[in-house]
């Protein structure tokens, strides 16, 4: 891999985007420390994208309303970077294809740039390559960026911690249940979308909406933002303007009353304690004799045959 | 402090017991050490009591529901331990009076044991030492411990990691807001109980479990159990048969479906590995080094003068 081109990356050369992040996902030591400089050099050209994180499960519509939703964005003159975070895509390549065929139009827009999740890694790694994407998009140029996720684990609570504006995707109906949204989720979410609100579906759709409203009332909120329910048909192109109107919206009370700059603040500390957290356990388990022993001692607990905190002490013995 | 007495303990005997709970929270290293060799030598005869986690914001009646309901347990035979997590409770006598002036009959009943929330020390620590407290509680005959938290910061969070049955006591009305309750509490309750369904309060109490039942619904559950809402009186003592009835009905099924064992030995696992991690962690703050380094990292990183990745490979190197 020649090495990156970091003046071009500046300029929004879509290639020297394209490489820095390929550096950035490699697993390879070498690539890891040039990916880093990569990093260190660009950040202070990064931090000015509105980050937007986008959740539902499969048959919701993201990509459809990610394709209309960025098509929408550039008509305002915007650039606009898709990236997402989906440890359970298989192939390398696959979630590139589909996610492109699925969002054909967009992908062709000179002003847009998708890029698929990293291949492979834990979840906690391709979480982290997506956020060090997401600075090298920003230094690129790019004004919005979308972080994708279909749910997988605990992605979303991921993508929730390095956005600005986190949605949820919904269906019109099942209201009794949560559309197959896990614990929590709500609760993180400054707005919920229930796509799909055209022709016959309105009606059910404007009964979702009332019902989440609800739903939502009842949890606690501890920022300046209420989060909202609305409706959109991204297949039909209703609704759009209204969604990035709340997003700017919040976008503006975040930056006057300095909430986005502590709460980007706040996540950047988080991230750095979880890799401080990673790199400690990593260490513990590439231990030799913690390797030999934790399985054992993990067994005698689950068993109640030692308490854990005696076999805590011998797992930090060992090291 | 004297050794402890563990076949006293294990017959029974209150001083014994306190003298080994004041043990386990000892702060001296020596303690630490006798603690230990005392919890594992009791393990083998804990585990076989219901382990209940009450928590709800002050004024809901936690105290006069532990009460009635711990006497209600004495009446049917239980021995029952109250323990508590409270990091908040700023003087170390001032929770024991408190609690025992409030719980008065509760407090002299030869089967209740009532012990208040260790006096110092971290969230973390705390709950640590409540979970081991209730593992000597366990081997010293009681059959119900009720783990009892205001829901200081975390709190809720680590009580309902350490039982097998987590109830939230609310008040009638408040149903557009939750009472305080925090964010995903909800989530990991087995139950809702509305305290205080008497008298002109018992329609609103009404509306208010059909309000939770809905809310409940939402949520999704993973295990054998549907979170139950429910109404009661602790003080005029309306529907407290009905709860142990219900906490009984789950403990049956929990046992015959091996739920409680896997939840209990998970419980153990995840209490295992955050003791590790909060090992490795005191082992790096405790780094001269680093804590030389830290402040300037983390001020680095909430500014965005580094990249999270670059600070926390720093913080790795100093150790």
């Amino acid at each position: 891999m020649s090495s990156v081109d970091l003046a071009a990356l500046l300029t929004g050369n879509r290639r020297a985007l394209a490489k820095a992040i390929t550096l950035v996902e490699s697993k390879l030591d070498r690539h890891r420390v040039e990916a880093q400089s990569i990093l260190e050099q660009a950040l202070p050209h990064a931090g000015r994208s509105v980050r937007i994180g986008i959740t539902g499960v499969p048959g919701v519509g993201k990509s459809t309303f990610i394709e209309t939703f960025g098509l929408h964005l550039i008509r305002q003159g915007k650039r606009v970077a898709v990236l997402a975070v989906d440890p359970s895509s298989p192939i390398a390549g696959g979630s590139i294809l589909g996610d492109k065929t699925r969002m054909e139009e967009l992908s062709r827009d000179p002003n847009a740039y998708i890029r698929p999740s990293p291949a492979e890694g834990a979840l906690g790694g391709v979480a982290q390559k997506t956020r060090e994407s997401m600075l090298l998009c920003e230094a690129a140029g790019y004004d919005v960026i979308l972080v994708e996720t279909v749910g997988v684990g605990q992605s979303e609570y991921l993508v929730a911690g390095m956005v600005d504006f986190f949605m949820v995707l919904m269906l019109p109906g099942g209201g009794d249940e949560l559309q197959g949204i896990k614990k929590g989720i709500l609760e993180l979410a400054e707005a919920l979308v229930i796509n799909k609100a055209d022709g016959d579906s309105q009606h059910l759709a404007n009964v979702t909406r009332q019902h989440y409203t609800s739903a939502m009332n009842l949890l606690r909120h501890t920022t300046f933002w209420t989060p909202r329910v609305m409706t959109c048909s991204a297949l039909k192109n209703i609704n759009i303007d209204a969604i990035w109107g709340m997003i700017q919206e919040h976008s503006l009370e975040a930056e006057k009353t300095g909430a986005r700059n502590d709460r980007r603040a706040q996540q950047n500390l988080d991230w750095m304690r979880s890799l401080v957290n990673e790199m400690l356990l990593l260490r513990l388990t590439q231990n030799e004799s913690v390797r030999a022993r934790l399985p054992a001692l993990e067994a005698d607990v689950q068993a109640g045959r030692t308490t854990p905190y005696m076999a805590a002490t011998r797992i930090l013995e060992l090291i």
